[in-house]
């Protein structure tokens, strides 16, 4: 396999639903500015309490992009 | 925005059905006992096995919540 | 309760449908070849992206054995 | 020294002057509900910005009372 | 099993006997104010010393507690 | 709250005056090419000596901006 | 000295009398299916508490095996 | 020295080589669109394994470059 | 792709010459036992010392290996 | 540039006034029995509380020096 | 109090008997060449197996020792 | 084996040319003013970027010796 070099982008994605819907609002977000999106690590797992409830999921992920 | 101070609790949610739903419960009997609570962090998530399937999410949370 | 020892494996489950997926595809896979099993800690998730979507769910978890 | 036992309680400080001022706060403020506090050791410094400026420093401290 | 909750408590006992006793001295102040103590986790082990010698043993624990 | 994405850069600033000053430098220098930013996290503390006094302050951030 | 290879075994050793006697029991079970056992490292430190007592130590060390 | 600022941009090279080529490669790759680098951190060393030997080594590296 | 699951093996491998002659040495013992080797992590990076020269290279891996 | 040798210390300053200033007292004493400082590294920051006040302030420091 | 500093000195005690045995040996070591020896941290505790049997206890501790 | 004592002492070697050689004159240079060096721990590895390539490899090591 060829000797690629690869970016990590830190984002963190939020969503009113869920964790995991949290990670793919932050993954698309860096589809439309980066090509090659190849892989995410998980850093982080917060979110926002109103009146007693989760109301916002956060998810600080890392996404490796190969660099052209 | 107000000088506001903050206390973290620590808890530890259980759910026979996700770790989503150990984590509300854990934020639900926070809010039982103390008000204004704002935010939350996952510090760990683990659960139990039985019989070679998993039977409990166990997610363990800090809780912020402003001192009034 | 008696001094049992407990071993820990640790194992990648993968799935592409969610974390929990890939959570119980690693814990039913060491419930094939061990016994006993009590307990699982999750170490990492990460995940593989495609097309600018996540394709793949990856979890490592410690799973914690009794043994005889 | 007699065998005294401390209960550490964590806090978040914040202040719109500098961290030192948002680690009294959160000092002054568990002073306000405990007594005997010892010693602090902070944990995690962070803030807010506004419009391209720091506008509130935030100290996480981990507060050590004495429990009488 | 219910789906119950838990506190975590962080405490730090100290003994001029060893850091067995130590923990034990903290674990069973928690105990005179909070009821349904289940397990305790090591975090850190310090002490001082006098004249060259260990005069007292510290240990940092994080006493569970279920939630009623 | 609107499900924003942020993204996290890390930048070390420096200041020959104090940490305060160096986390402000940091944190202007990306206002100038960045929108929208947030929030900062202190990530490490270092400097630098010359003749046995502290001749630079340097403070690691990670700063949190939306993005559009 | 030969180059050796050596993997390390996680297990969690437990004992209703102290840390010491669950690291003992912990390498003399790895001890009875694994040969040459060298070194271990202490991992974690837990346990159980009933009755606001400590009933049960657990230790998780890492047992380094020479692999023949 | 003037009170620069740097941003710390992470990057994974691979090489079949060696780590030293992967890291060389990651570095050589910033240099093609950043200016002005400076120093740069390992942060994780991994790698793939085809047919029981190391066939490509991967360097995470954080590469700080001055920002003019 | 398919829901493979991985088990993860940690072995130190030592050599006179590198340490990247102790990572293919500790890469190759697993090898004589485990099929399907994928990928290895590098944990930890040590080595004795003779007569004030490095005599031996030891590296601490994760070796992960898909499970059939 | 020549291919130098350091050593880094280990020391706590404190002072009633600042963390600045512990800093500060940290590096001045290394400087006395050291010669050729060359950067610090903050490890900890903690203090003494007295009166329900933070009366003394605690900074441990990395100090790196060039070994002659 | 005075704005007194420390330095810490790392130190790895070992013992055929217990880990306390390995500190004590450990921070005697220290009184005979350091004066003003006040505290301790355990960093790391391991040992050595021979036979299936735990050999020797091996305790990494950071003694602080004030600066005259 | 006898109750020996250790000290760990943290240098940071440099070299134009490797890791490996970075590692090395760390090693050396310890062992020009103590005796009886036993083993080294690799704890950071970072280096220099000059036009845009790697100039300088910097190692930071502890390394373990016997106090007589």
């Amino acid at each position: 396999m060829a000797d690629a070099v690869y970016k990590k982008i830190q984002v963190v994605g939020t969503s009113s639903e869920s964790f995991s819907d949290a990670a793919a609002k932050a993954v698309s977000k860096v589809a439309e500015t980066e090509k090659n999106l190849s892989w995410f690590e998980v850093v982080e797992l917060r979110g926002a309490i109103s009146d007693g409830k989760i109301t916002q999921y956060q998810v600080t992920v890392n996404v490796g992009c190969r660099v052209s």
